[in-house]
């Protein structure tokens, strides 16, 4: 009855319109689940260093979802049967793929949910959205989880050359502003083909999959990894951490004045740590993990640069105000001078001996741009032979791209005595 | 000595680059005031309808003081004098212009604000940071109130043809998406020029002109007036209304089981309108005020659509999962019936008399892309005479652009009484 | 057999990547008089103000194809049945409607064709092809000349809104730079629908499709008829004009030396303009017609730039080194004074009075953005009922665009005696 | 006098607009020499793969010039002083780089001029040019040569990180639509450095180098030896190579029937290569030059398209209606066999034995994209020590860049006995 409405178009400033396909997507676009996607930036804190980057999950898999509308065109032009049941279900997965994801994932999977990857949760409320649809999102689950027998709806939907990367790799370098990290996703869409169920690249393709490794590579540096991000991702650890130690403490206090405030939903994750047995046996945290949002983290800095607790309340300030830590990155990882300095430094600027671990973090960045030992990139060649992109290349930097490349850090607050104009 | 470091360039989709002239204006971009332009969106609840649309007046501001530059520039590339402190004053201004905004303007400004225009909070904040900054930014105040002996710089500043407006329609159609709303600001500013340090625009410029004010039009319509988004401004206000309405109520009560949670920035403002006196004579309004964003706003949202409250929360509730206010549009006033046929719904959907005003709204969207009653775009023809664009154009459609458009509509919660799959 | 290979993508920068949908239509693509579209420039003299108009007939027939198959498309999922016959008819149709264009067409159709409208020529080319390719050709013919009993397919191929303009006005913008100019072609597309087999815009398009009129506009005004242009444009028809009177006096002479140089396809039309009966009734006419392009033109100005015939050298040495007529334009027409004055000047820089009207020319340049009375832009409101453009839009800026706009201009060499530096 | 007039901008789609610095810049610009580069294409033959390419030498000097700009204004704003006349002198060096470019110019340089680099034309040219504004070239042309005594200038012009490359790499990405070929040249700008007067790039523009090398390689391999490019190349050098052979024997002839149809100026260079050291000493020859342009060697191919000699009509022909060769690459050099099958082939579609050489040719395409042995991209530490990209990058895959790939090919006229339909 109502069709006609669910045929709706978005607007998109990267592909122009997303189209949404049919009612079914609609219905689960409509849902609050997805909806809340709308409160969870893509980049997190990137938007501290490049403030165009405010796009968020919900918009990516909008956009992962057309992609797939394109790859599915591609593939069913080149004579692959692919039934209409298919291609609504990979779609319906690649645009539920994310929605395991909370705000600002890497703090809450590993200092909050005990590493539980996004993908588990994603699964979990697939699983529950299925319930709610009566069964209509099997097909798309089994895809998602890999267990269909036709392997390159999986492979579109998570491998080395997803839809996923291809629209948030594009989606990021058109919000952050990096122009040249564009993947000409268009073309390698059109080069995709099936050998035997599985996913290759034509081999004229083969200078487009370097293009793309070679820009992945920049946006990880350039981008995910920028040494500005670092410490402010450092500084959220610290503030997470500072309040789940303080909230423990304070915990069954009849004195308020020391109150840690948080949401709801945030109270649930940080309280205690939850279990990925926890999620799928209580359903209460799984309904407080849809409720969890950027909103929550923020309002809670907010409060909590109030607090009377010195250590949250100046690293909410910094925070809030963009007073980051400054960063030493190395190829190598630090001895311990460097440290000792800083700490001394801290020490003397007023923090306690037990207060030096919020104030000065040390860590490690890696990434590989390509991964053969996970999953390969398979280039089709011309008489039909299938070899991995690191071997069709012409060039050693392919086989360059599958090292794994570490950087070391330190990073902390540097002028932590010195209060700006308008503190004095 | 810290100079070096100050040379800040922003990445920028829309401009490639933005540099931060000088230090001063470096330091005032590092400031909490402007910092906290980085949680206000400049389209307020147009996300809603425009996914892309989570732009920042942060960005807006420094792509704005990025234009001046540009128009600084050309004029004096026609041999025009500007001194170096006049410029850094022009850019500061344009920079600051926008300081005085709260999270979602309009609602705040009637609902909350008592009708206090963001310009007056942004003089005041202006005058703040001018003690803070040893009176710095007098002379961009001068300029920004339009009391400096030169006026294209207050033109410049706003106008019909300022650099603000420049800057949100190029940035609003880059991300909503609306791609035909380019205004061409590259063009018009090479056009500009000065008669008796008045600003105008150089014969060869109508053409742009014309379309300019065409592309405002539209941009009205498409994005700022869409229908989509007025239903969702309609509902915020109602939220706000009940919100204080409930404040006020439960306000001294012992019971905290009906407590109306807000943050505290917002609870300044919720109990109590705030007027420009106050604002001006007691300093913890206007720092009140500088705590509150975005965020403040939409945590609230999140705790009320759990509050015992059917009203308010049911609003929440909806505002949160998109599922928005239906509304029907008219060039004339409606008369009773429709209105009429609307509330019996509603009380047959099991709304009370005295809440039927939550969740039915009337009102009139007004629009006109050019009021030369206000103040003039000039054009200076090639005999160096000066004529308004209104008569310069051949286009009889720039005198009808002059014409106040209302469009009137009413909009209410359709389906009450209808739950979704998901709350069954 | 060799289908595979034909399933051929071509880059634009404009659209990213144009498919070349079936067969058919990759043989016609491939045919020598499509190929020959790749020597004739859209903008024809632009190239002197934009000198980033070069794109090619070629690239603009391919790209209205693309939009086309996205406005099938879109028809398509609002439910209209359009046949894969039809489908491939009506792009067919659309990519060969500007095959019979010649180079600098204004100029050709004016001053050598005798009148001869490109379209007519364009059906009779598509008629040889139809021979050539035994038939197949006969239903896009038929929806060209607008005979098919569904009338929307003609209304794409050529209307007010037709896919035609679609492109050149996208492509037009995108290669002059004029960024504001840019039309949502997409937007217009999806706004598409049918209303017993007639082409409507659904009602809230209103907005696009005045924006699509207010950008044609500018076009013309800012590109199409820009008086830098005009006068360019007034050059090659003087130039045209004196080769075609030096060829019909020196014909028949034994003395080589004054002898004019032609292309032997541009020799056929110079030598004496042929009727649209000849063309119709002697073959080799359209056949010297398929070999014409812009190389025959410029080449023939770069040879006649050494003619010792002073008028005509002294055009062609202004046009290559594009020293251009100066041009005056007014509303009104010039009374005898200015052209008075003009001609005394050219005189006494050694002009004989008979060669006066090749370095002195009067015109008019008329442009409406919107033509009711040809054909209608139907917009479809909510209620079903069909109503024009100029009438549903609140604007009355659109009646005005419906009115015929007439400039006058005078264009002459100015500074005919005085040579540049590298003469001297 | 005029000097108002000449501060003209230029529309780029790529850049905005191009602003003129000066009256100087501007005289060149209007010279006939520089004129002249409006009839070259930049791309020669790639118009056939990408039908967008279509820019000419024109634009991408007036481009380089204008990265120039932006180059030296940062280096200025990082405290190095740069003079006016410094500023404007490489501005015009690099505006005239190109100036010695003919048509197609590998072609040229290779079967025409004897080997003559286009940068020993381009000096002749601006010393001549130097003559005619009596001096005004001289700094200018020291830059070029690499003999002013500051370095950077020369590498501005001409190195690995030259805004020559910053331009056409932009620029053809830009217009063959090979988006994912973006190189960032605004970032690697702003990160442009002087130490001791010689180029470096700021530590932080290292993974934009990376990505600049990166680039450079794909457009290498997609765009510039493209292999349908190759082909048609190839066609291009066997056309030039025919018309001189039979230039020369039918020489002095009275028997007019097979004359080989010239332009007057590509007679002087087809009729006899011409040496370095005669261009020196006879002024025509540079004269000639300057009147050589695309137009007269697609002329001449029309022409001889219909020459009684079937070895270069069929050649002509093919190439006008884009019936290229077919290639075969390998990364080996090709053995005897395969070229033997193609012989056979050839001669058993009519092909005469001495004629086999211009229906089949073998070749070698090379590429390296960074070679650090000529001039190196020099990287600033932070700790001011200065090291070669290859050394600061972390990425194995530089190194990679500086091998020399070579890709062997051979190609040839495949189906020449088969007319296709519209020949029959």
């Amino acid at each position: 009855m109502a069709s006609q409405n669910k045929k709706k178009i978005l607007n998109d400033p990267v592909y122009g319109f997303i189209t949404i396909p049919n009612d079914l997507t609609f219905d689960l676009v409509e849902h609050p689940y997805f909806q809340r996607l709308r409160r969870i930036k893509q980049l997190g804190l990137s938007e501290l260093v490049y403030p165009g980057a405010l796009h968020t999950r919900f918009h990516h898999a909008l956009g992962a979802m057309h992609l797939m509308g394109q790859a599915i065109q591609t593939l069913r032009s080149k004579g692959h049967a692919i039934s209409e049941r298919e291609c609504d279900a990979v779609q319906i997965a690649i645009l539920l793929h994310d929605i395991g994801h909370g705000p600002f994932s890497h703090v809450l999977e590993y200092c909050i949910l005990q590493g539980i990857a996004h993908e588990r949760l994603s699964l979990l409320l697939m699983q529950e959205l299925n319930r709610q649809f009566n069964g209509k999102l099997s097909l798309a689950i089994q895809m998602f989880e890999g267990t269909y027998h036709r392997p390159f709806f999986h492979q579109l939907i998570s491998s080395q050359l997803d839809m996923d990367r291809m629209d948030y790799l594009n989606r990021d370098c058109f919000y952050t502003g990096v122009a040249e990290g564009t993947i000409g996703a268009d073309r390698i869409i059109k080069m995709l083909d099936l050998v035997e169920d599985h996913l290759v690249v034509e081999a004229k393709g083969i200078l487009s999959i370097e293009n793309f490794l070679s820009s992945r590579r920049l946006m990880y540096w350039q981008v995910y990894l920028h040494k500005t991000s670092l410490c402010a991702e450092s500084m959220l650890v610290q503030i997470m951490r500072r309040a789940r130690f303080l909230l423990t403490q304070t915990e069954g206090n009849q004195d308020k004045s020391d109150a840690v405030f948080t949401t709801p939903a945030l109270r649930t994750f940080l309280s205690k740590p939850v279990t990925m047995e926890e999620f799928e046996t209580h359903p209460e945290y799984l309904n407080a993990f849809t409720q969890l949002d950027d909103y929550d983290i923020w309002t809670s800095i907010k409060f909590w640069s109030q607090h009377p607790d010195r250590v949250l309340s100046t690293l909410c300030h910094m925070l809030l105000d963009r007073r980051l830590f400054k960063i030493t990155m190395s190829d190598q990882p630090f001895v311990g001078e460097l440290v000792h300095v800083i700490e001394q430094q801290l020490l003397s600027a007023g923090v306690q001996q037990d207060e030096l671990s919020y104030f000065l973090v040390e860590g490690v960045a890696t990434n590989s741009a390509y991964l053969p030992s996970i999953d390969n990139i398979n280039i089709k060649l011309k008489n039909d032979r299938i070899i991995d992109i690191a071997d069709a290349s012409d060039l050693p930097g392919i086989k360059a791209l599958t090292n794994m490349v570490s950087r070391y850090y330190v990073c902390w607050a540097k002028n932590l005595s010195q209060r700006p104009v308008w503190l004095v």
